[in-house]
Parts: C-alpha cells; structure tokens; sequence
C-alpha cells in the first residue's frame, strides 16, 4: 500500500514514508502521552490500521489477540487523538503522541500499561527478580468496563 | 531463565518478574532520554542481554542484523546508562529510561532514531505520504564512526 522499500538511502534519509511490515504484515507501535511524554502502551498495526491512523487522527491498531482491527476506546471510551507520528531510521517502528486526555490506555485500568519498575542489579535468583508497583491507583475498573470480554493477557 | 508464566493474574498484578518473548527469544524495547523523555530507540532483547542490562545498568540489546548479544555504544561509545527498566500489564515489553548525556542513539547519526514527523490528514495517495525532518543535525558522522561496517538497514 505505501511506497515499496528501494534502496537504504531513501529508506534513512527521505521524506517519503515507506514503513517494513514484518512477515505477519505488522509494525510495533510505541504510544506517548503528548503532554506527560511518559510511555502508554507498546501496540502494533497493519498497513490499513496505519492508514486510518493517518487519516482519522486517531489511533488504530492490529489487534493480535483478537486479530482485527482495534479502533482504541471502542470499549473503554478511551479514545487516543493522534498528535504526532514518527517513524524511525530504517522505518520498522512508529512512535505516535496521543492526547488521552484524564483517560487510560491499560485494559488493567492504570493510565500506562507500564506501571512497574524492575529492580535494578546484580541478580541472586532471576526466577525472584522483584519489580515496584509506581501507578498504585486505576483510572477504572476493567471488571466493569470489559465485562464478559476475554482478557488479552495470555501466559 | 526467569519466572515461568503460569498465571494471568500474576503477570498482570504480580510483583515478580516474568517477562514473555516472543518465537524468536526476544522482547521488544523502547528506550526514552530520562531527561527529555523523547523516544530514542526501539529495540530487542533476548533473556540474557535482559539479564546483563538489569545486572549492569547499561543497556545490551539483541542484534536481529548481527545475531548477537549487543552492548549499546560499544562502536559509537555512547553508551546508555540505564536509569529506570518498566515492564507493561501482559510482561510483554518493555520501557527503559537512559542516560546518554550529549551523546546521540540512531546509526544515522541523530540523536533519536525518530528524526521524521509523518504528515496527517486524508492520503491521496498512500505511495506519496511526505514526511518532515524534525532533527536536521547529526550528532556524528556514521561514515566515520562506522567505517568499514555493514549498514544494519535492509529493504
């Protein structure tokens, strides 16, 4: 659908947008609050969903557990405006600002999917590798909000 | 080499360590400046250079051009100091917040690997959608810095 990948030159250092879909036809997607800068989520899209993205200004993506298209905050309301999409140097990932508002993007309920951290150093027991819980509080419950919906999380 | 998965509300509200990769080994990872907060890079890891960043703090990738363990900056010499390693809901990717001073983290030769801001609005024409070079100078010169080696870039 968009340009076809010619030569490295223009791939890192052109002005027209030639994005690699890896073999599942898919492209990681890291997602930024625009006025906190702190990271959301980590999704992938297709060419279509990249396309609707562009289009609409608001965020679509591939949904792998459902695999289908995901217009975010179909379900949750949630919807994440697009203030900006970038793309890297060999154009195999997308960083996209969204506007979310007082919103959330994590189907656990926080703001960020990214609510803990790892401890950091030297390792006793990698199977004991504790981590820090730095969002405490859900923006709201999902047992509500998606109820009767499978849970994406698979082990 | 890390927990086992065992259960989805463990790996989502739990306080163990129990990353997911993917067929291949790998995580992928978004690594942001802890001072800018600007996206850098995306990248991979595999269990052991998760392992060596944790242990070290300083960021080991897994080279998917290369096949192999990669200490960040071993070449450019900027490497990155890790500051802060997040983890998501499902455990399968994750946020890393480095410092990397004055230095620069794109084999371009920028400092982010997302130098260029795709335009929004209705496509006409998908082959032609333009984008704007938001970071215009380069940190170094790539054509001396990495002399002699294999672009990482593919079509």
């Amino acid at each position: 659908m968009f340009k076809k990948r010619e030569n490295v030159a223009a791939i890192e250092e052109g002005k027209i947008l030639s994005p690699k879909f890896d073999k599942d036809g898919l492209i990681p997607v890291i997602t930024t609050d625009f006025k906190t800068k702190e990271v959301l989520m980590h999704g992938h899209m297709n060419a279509e969903s990249l396309k609707k993205t562009i289009e609409t200004k608001e965020a679509y993506y591939w949904s792998r557990s459902r695999k289908e298209i995901w217009h975010k905050g179909s379900t949750s309301g949630f919807v994440q405006k697009v203030i900006e999409i970038r793309i890297d140097d060999d154009q195999d990932s997308i960083w996209m600002s969204v506007d979310i508002g007082d919103g959330a993007s994590c189907h656990v309920g926080y703001r960020s999917c990214f609510y803990r951290s790892v401890s950091l150093g030297k390792i006793k027991n990698t199977e004991q590798v504790e981590m820090e819980f730095k969002d405490k509080k859900k923006k709201f419950d999902p047992n509500i909000i998606y109820k009767g919906k499978p849970n994406p999380t698979k082990i």
